[in-house]
């Protein structure tokens, strides 16, 4: 199977993909989309003309596997090994709302400002990020920050013992906050610790290499033991 | 498992999982949850303050399915019969989809806008709707009438020839706008014709009874042939 991943390198959903991909070994074709421009044969494959999108062709035709959501539970589905929804289906629950968590409430909050801001308005010519919104989005991350060190206190990963889709939708996200240094690590050392585990993890090597033009990450941003 | 839902009747993402129980017949005791009064015993229950949220107690203790997205996964590992999520994995993927596209983009663009005006603003004492972003609201679902039209012309339901988790997103979605007597049925024949055999499923019976304080629906909001 031939598959593609059509993603935005700080796009938290495409980033989700990324790893789930590189944990199961699944060997992809990346091609980045910037949404933004509204291609054309992009809009065949996702009306939505939101990324992430898999695809690939079989007897079938050409297929399209769309948003982290059908992506990420489309590959579990297939690839049984390692297991990034395993245990009962409380435990499968719990990973659930973990991502749900992260996919609405932590993009809402968070996303919606501090990417927003800094980075959407960039590609898109809107000019200079408005502080006002940046610290809007700098608090809401502070208390999701606070729940997330509660969970790592309580558990080794964030949905009990077995790392999951759900650390990989926490990841994901605050990897792209961390790209524009928005991440006071310091102040939350359990999410720190846990946040070194992940990007210790081969899955996680090239979404540390990846750079914007005119974006410059952190020194931080790529260094495992940070 | 005496199963609680904890819900809020003109809450899209609830109405998803009443619909799923419905369908599966499983008996629920209903709890209505005004998440703007923020209460302590539903916070620790789930941090996000967002319904629904299935609970129930167990040898584990106290349980909680927290948000649609996990819930109506968890039903459906639960309770196989009726097959909510039936087919292969391209076409799970694809319910999927659907699922995500309401829950995410519909949301986004006509639910933050005729709902948060309409209903929200009341709830929370924050005075008349907006026209201008009744307006907004206004747009976008006729985009997404559009969208589905073309969906349902080529497919009997949503994904494809059965009924699923695609369909009841998109009818609860859409439930709720009805009952503001938003959505111009009459321009989009094909919609409405789809939406005529969701309502007249005994799984959506409850809704149409539903009734706001203060909040008329439109007479046609519960009649099957309307």
């Amino acid at each position: 199977m031939n598959l593609t991943l059509h993603h935005w390198q700080l796009d938290p959903f495409s980033r989700q993909v990324r790893i789930a991909l590189a944990e199961k070994g699944m060997r992809i074709r990346l091609k980045e989309e910037r949404i933004w421009d509204g291609r054309q044969d992009f809009l065949a494959l996702n009306p939505a003309g939101t990324t992430p999108v898999l695809s690939f062709s079989d007897e079938g035709g050409r297929r399209a596997i769309v948003g982290a959501r059908a992506a990420l539970e489309w590959i579990e589905e297939i690839s049984a090994e390692p297991a990034l929804l395993a245990g009962s289906a409380i435990t499968r629950a719990e990973i659930r709302r973990l991502a749900d968590w992260f996919d609405r409430k932590f993009d809402a909050e968070v996303n919606a400002y501090i990417l927003y801001e800094k980075m959407e308005k960039r590609m898109t010519g809107q000019g200079a990020p408005d502080p006002d919104m940046i610290h809007q989005g700098r608090l809401a991350l502070r208390e999701h920050l606070t729940y997330l060190a509660t969970l790592i206190d309580a558990r080794h990963w964030l949905s009990g013992n077995g790392y999951s889709l759900g650390d990989i939708a926490a990841a994901a996200h605050l990897s792209c906050i961390d790209y524009f240094n928005e991440v006071p690590w310091e102040k939350y050392p359990p999410v720190k610790e846990w946040y070194g585990r992940i990007k210790s993890r081969p899955s996680f090597r090239a979404l540390l290499r990846d750079r914007l033009p005119g974006m410059t990450p952190p020194p931080h941003y790529d260094v495992l033991d940070f």
